[in-house]
């Protein structure tokens, strides 16, 4: 009776909604397997089946022989004759026919989804064997990633790597779907694009149908996507490749990356805004439901100016509880300490921080000075505040005291001011940083960095989003005359070309954003240009002449003249919001098939020497003379 | 009450399952419009709405003057005061402030789906003004190809070019949520890849960081799939971009393009054709409703050789009726006929088609040999067949007569054989070729399809899907001594090392099969090849050695030692699908910023010259001596 339910079920396709299996698995199911190594269950109890995949663990116990055949879905357990047992090696392609049935009452495996039944192997076939394994496929392995990486074809068996692969899987179909079902149209943008070194660094591809021309990869979809709005297209979002010749580093994948891009017609801040937070929010929720959000369904919106002052980044980890900067210039600008007055005479800046309820021995104190140092501090003071009942130092101020190489040269006055403004209290210490604005805000956020992971002040299983708003235009450094875009050269210029008429490149305000998750920038956002002239005036600024723009930016240049709407909207870094979702150092452990850290693709060898005769119908010539 | 009860519903976000508008459009609608063009109906009465977009139309009509506002979504009209619609030309960018009111009754436009309601604009801004059109916008324009594609900017203001974008878009989506419902992962593979000059040519990308060496443009990700094959993904998908860097032609975008990838592990030949076929089904039912499907749930599947025998071509048109081809080559040898019979003497083949119920003039039957002609044939010998009793020419066989220039060398027996054989009835036409086998091949396939044209045979909204299966698995030219793969070398051969073993490589079989639609190749698919011994015997038919496998496939080499799985799966040209589904003759209308027929981007100018210095920083020269 229940064989026969059993195939009236799988003859009727029936929809078996347990967990997420669907009948159209079964619909597919390859003809080498009638059943993944995870569905069997008791009701299967007198089917024959048969699984196909590869040998995870082969064991003799007494008369009896077993191995354990493991795919994508789970484990199953079989038992065979131990001379069969005896062929098999891990790792092995096994094709297995057999009868379930029932684990006796008492054996029943409950680590393992198909632990109620036993299985008995009626016929074994052995699909293909496995050479010795170079190093064992484990969770965890200690071969080093150059290794791994060269035999990426076994790493990927480790559970871990096709975790990410799932993940990855299921990321990408969340954010189409997503953005899809609010209503924005995918388009595919060109990957043979034209050239724009004024960015990063292209990846060019030489024409053979057009001699001595190149395209070049995109770095961004930029021109593509805001041409599209000229359309009818007013929502547009894509899962670009985008394309940067950079040096390697832990937090971008060298060569190509992902960006979840964007643009919208006919919108103000607020509409591209209201997209962003929606899209990472119902991400976080639905592809990480174990993760908290620090602030609930609210993204805190900070200046770029407030972020940069409070904690000395334009990306903070707004997990961090307190450590603010606090700036104490006023303060101690006429103390006797003359490297604190010095350097506010000169203009520049004395800021610290406070590191409550900690102790820290002389060692500790020094390994701390060597992050500041590394950030490019000369030295980084501190004030170490203790109980005055116990302490020896001087009272100062409701009953604590100052302990501190430089105490001596303030006033209990100046102590009392510091000590009250960095709230401090008896087991805290205090961080000194003086210097030019830059500098002081690069050396204390390296010091709050350092001290959130050595005394781990965050949760890693909480995210917090933020805005970071109000950026300036321009990136302006007097004194080498270099100016440049700070990020998005075609972004609106509030109040236009009134915004443009400002004594210092400084003071041009820009509609753009960025949006930020613990310590990662996460992407940005702007409103666009959409005037030509103030396109033409605002490229002015970094010396870009009119010709320059038609030359590099025709088609925007002229597609500005013909009506083009009001517009914007952002790009989203893809695959370093699939790194910090899934707990990830590193970013090349996001794709399939990475990149090394020296830009290689181990596995398949590449970059690698072409013929010669490639290189002639494509009109170049290699000119390095190393040799390889 | 009206406007009461319609604030309360949009504060409500209620979920209008009205068309497929959901409340999501209104919570991200943009805040320089409240409604999109197509949204407004009398339910919207008494509202204060703000729409903006793109001027269509303006009128003006006695003392009133009225503007169509256009949008991705629909028209609305909007009554302006005639002097504020003399500052408004069509294409310029309105956001306009009215009140919803309902026409009189009698005035409603039924053609327009806001055409129940009236406006009377309160406030009218231009947001942006447009310089004089280079060319009208409008459905069906006659401007070049090539000025369009400069101006994409504006032709992407054409309807069809809309309608395109949207389908595409609708297609990725349904495709990907198709696989993915069915447990296929999908997994991105790189961009940035190997050379493989043994297929088409490859598109070269020369490495900075690795001086002297390339990566190349993927043409296809073969390799990678199948090394993911090794890990536990069982059955993985991507709509892949795939790079060629062929000459233009009219079924394929010049440069890149994107196929449905798929692999699966464990399958035999009829899991993947499942897969195919229930994909391509669904895809047509879910995009293309009012298309038919010529063979139901069904689809065909007929043999390489069978096909061309029976149609001329290994993709054939099954849309038409009848006009198969018939081998006379027996029936004819021994004929007075010198052309015919010494053709069948050299070992060659007589073959014919019958074009049933047609008459034809002087003239067409000249037309038709010289399409003949094209395709490489001498000459076409045709047959009228007549009714007798009123021809004047020899009575045959049950009442026809044969009237033709080459009629009086054959008997009335041997002229009864071949109208019998070719079912021949008065009214009918029987065209014949001679020659080798690929030479009537291609002559009577040529003749089919013009006939086809010509005739209008088939329904443009029929749809006919066929398998072409037992593919040969060499090409295979005695005369030059060329070798090289039919298709797919990484194939499986049936018999494995036993199939390799055979007197002409003509005779070895492989897996490997095409999906095609009306006369398209929409793609192939195999069952692949797992073993790197029958890998290296496939290879060595080519003339490669182990030591080239090695260098060439080095990564598929090394990985099919560790216990690869047996594996298959297909690629599918999801952009000519496309264009057969949405009756779209030329390729490059598929694409919203497509590539000129002369591989150009005329909208970026790309390809473009490239400075010295980005060269030099790639270890690459120009050595085009032309200039541009």
């Amino acid at each position: 009776m229940r064989r026969h339910s059993h195939w009236i079920m799988a003859l009727a396709l029936v929809y078996i909604d347990y967990k997420r299996y669907y009948f159209t698995t079964y619909l597919f199911c390859p003809m080498h397997r009638t059943h993944t190594c995870w569905e069997l269950r008791t009701n299967h109890v007198w089917s024959s089946v048969t699984l196909a995949w590869r040998a995870d663990d082969i064991r003799e116990l007494w008369w009896m022989a077993f191995v354990t055949l493991r795919d994508r879905y789970g484990v199953t357990q079989i038992q065979v004759e131990p001379d069969v047992a005896r062929t098999i090696k891990p790792e092995y392609c096994l094709k297995i026919v057999w009868d379930v049935g029932a684990r006796p009452a008492g054996q029943e495996n409950k680590e393992m989804d198909t632990g109620e039944i036993e299985l008995k192997a009626t016929s074994v076939e052995i699909l293909n064997t496995c050479k010795e394994l170079p190093f064992p496929i484990r969770d965890n392995v200690d071969s080093s990633e150059e290794y791994r990486f060269k035999h990426r074809f076994l790493d990927i068996r480790r559970k871990p790597v096709l975790e990410n692969i799932k993940f990855r899987a299921k990321m990408n179909h969340f954010t189409r779907n997503w953005f899809t079902e609010n209503e924005f149209l995918e388009v595919q943008t060109p990957i043979l694009a034209n050239s724009s070194p004024e960015w990063a660094r292209d990846f060019l591809v030489p024409s053979r149908i057009h001699p001595g021309t190149f395209f070049a990869l995109p770095q961004a979809p930029q021109q593509f996507k805001q041409l599209l709005m000229m359309g009818w297209v007013d929502k547009y979002f894509q899962i670009a490749p985008c394309f940067r010749d950079e040096d390697p580093r832990a937090d971008r994948h060298t060569g190509a990356f992902y960006q979840v891009d964007l643009e919208m017609t006919f919108v103000e801040q607020q509409d591209v805004l209201n997209v962003l937070q929606a899209y990472g929010l119902a991400a976080v929720k639905a592809l990480v439901p174990h993760k908290t959000l620090k602030f609930g369904d609210e993204v805190p919106m900070i200046s770029f100016q407030d972020s940069m002052d409070r904690f000395g980044i334009d990306r903070p980890d707004l997990r961090i509880p307190g450590m603010e900067i606090v700036d104490l210039s006023e303060e101690v600008g006429d103390s006797k300490f003359g490297v604190f007055a010095n350097t506010v005479k000169d203009g520049w800046l004395v800021r610290a921080i406070n590191l409550k309820g900690k102790s820290m021995t002389r060692k500790e104190l020094d390994a701390t000075t060597a992050i500041a140092k590394q950030a490019g501090a000369g030295w980084l003071a501190y004030m170490i505040i203790e109980d005055s009942s116990t302490s020896e130092w001087t009272d100062i101020w409701w009953g604590i005291a100052v302990r501190s190489p430089i105490a001596k040269f303030f006033s209990p006055e100046e102590l009392t001011i510091i000590t009250k403004k960095l709230d401090a209290a008896a087991g805290d210490i205090l961080f000194f940083g003086a210097g030019d604005w830059h500098l002081v805000c690069k050396v204390l956020n390296k010091v709050r960095m350092y001290f959130r992971d050595i005394y781990e002040m965050v949760d890693d299983n909480e995210l917090a989003f933020c805005f970071i708003i109000d950026f300036p235009f321009y990136e302006y450094d007097d004194s080498r005359e270099r100016r440049d875009f700070w990020h998005n050269p075609f972004s609106h210029v509030v109040w236009w070309l009134k915004g443009l008429e400002v004594e210092s490149l400084h003071d041009v305000k820009t509609n753009q954003y960025d949006f930020c998750l613990n310590w990662y920038e996460l992407g940005s956002w702007s409103i666009r240009n959409h005037d030509p002239e103030v396109m033409v005036a605002a490229f002015k600024k970094v010396w870009l002449s009119e010709e320059d723009i038609k030359k590099k930016f025709g088609a925007m240049y002229e597609a500005f003249q013909f009506g083009c709407p009001p517009h914007g909207g952002f790009a989203f870094w893809f695959d370093r919001f699939m790194m910090i979702m899934c707990d990830e150092p590193n970013i090349r452990e996001v794709y399939a098939f990475p990149k090394s850290n020296k830009a290689e693709d181990l596995l398949m060898r590449s970059p690698s020497v072409v013929d010669d005769e490639q290189l002639e119908e494509l009109f170049v010539k290699s000119v390095f003379e190393g040799g390889e």
